[in-house]
């Protein structure tokens, strides 16, 4: 399987229903690793679903191989706040760690900021970026996301102990 | 009515649901304003009642008149994230125009504090307070709240236009 997953194309769409078990196997165990998402804690499949899966004018969609079609990661995207912060969006990240080492990151990254510059947003916003995911933290800077400030102790890492929580921007305007 | 509202010493009690009319009678005016809350458009009263009253471990507070019983403000309070960011809490106030110079916003602050100290938070973070509501700010740093940074251009204030939103927090470890 790994091997199946370790060379070809990776190609974005969108999400449906059907993707999601493929996205709960890796949206669990990385939930579970206690590293870089605050989730409520026994989350059902069901559950997380529906918090993965955005409303219109929000959207989910999901890199996969192109040769295989398998789901290879994920991102929801849609505006971080209602009313008059609406125009800022915001989004999630999920890649499979079967993936790794393929890019699927940026890929998603570059096509959540994309798609917020098609639809006019003003800015990104990350409201919640772990400080020890160094990789991550790395990726949004290297598309031009500035740490706006971090939150000290605002993550209970499951390695790491209270760590702070990056919040992250990238001006549209 | 405005004279009953001008003197008199402020209590701070459980919000019941049966206070909801005399908060909406405050809430409806400020979030039309558009000067500090991002709240969703045409908000019903009913929505805007579930957003404000707090599911356990949350909780919702309401200052009073001690005299009258008349509600002056009010204060949402609680975990700002589940799960590994559960330790640090939020709220959000809102407190009556016809109230205003009676100290019910500090007085509403200073009780939130104490009671995430009570609780064991490890501290308070306010996610998005308009950087031109200085009075909030002012306030909030009275009480040892710190700017944490503040996102550009991330509130459509109805009278300055795109303005920032500053994260700021308490620590309480």
């Amino acid at each position: 399987m790994t091997s199946g997953m370790s060379a070809g194309a990776v190609e974005i769409r969108e999400a449906t229903r059907a993707d999601w078990p493929a996205i709960w196997a890796f949206f669990a165990p990385i939930v579970a690793a206690g590293e870089t998402y605050a989730y409520p804690e026994d989350l059902t499949s069901a559950q997380a679903e529906d918090l993965w899966f955005k409303e219109p004018p929000g959207r989910t969609v999901v890199a996969v191989d192109a040769a295989t079609g398998a789901v290879l990661g994920s991102a929801g995207m849609g505006p971080n706040r209602p009313g008059r912060g609406d125009h800022v969006g915001t989004a999630s990240f999920m890649v499979s760690p079967n993936a790794r080492g393929r890019g699927v990151g940026r890929l998603l990254g570059e096509h959540v900021v994309a798609w917020h510059r098609a639809q006019g947003y003003a800015g990104i916003q990350f409201n919640a970026v772990v400080e020890t995911n160094t990789a991550a933290v790395a990726l949004w800077r290297s598309l031009g996301f500035e740490i706006v400030g971090t939150v000290p102790g605002a993550y209970r890492s499951r390695a790491h102990g209270l760590v702070g929580l990056h919040v992250m921007h990238l001006d549209l305007r």
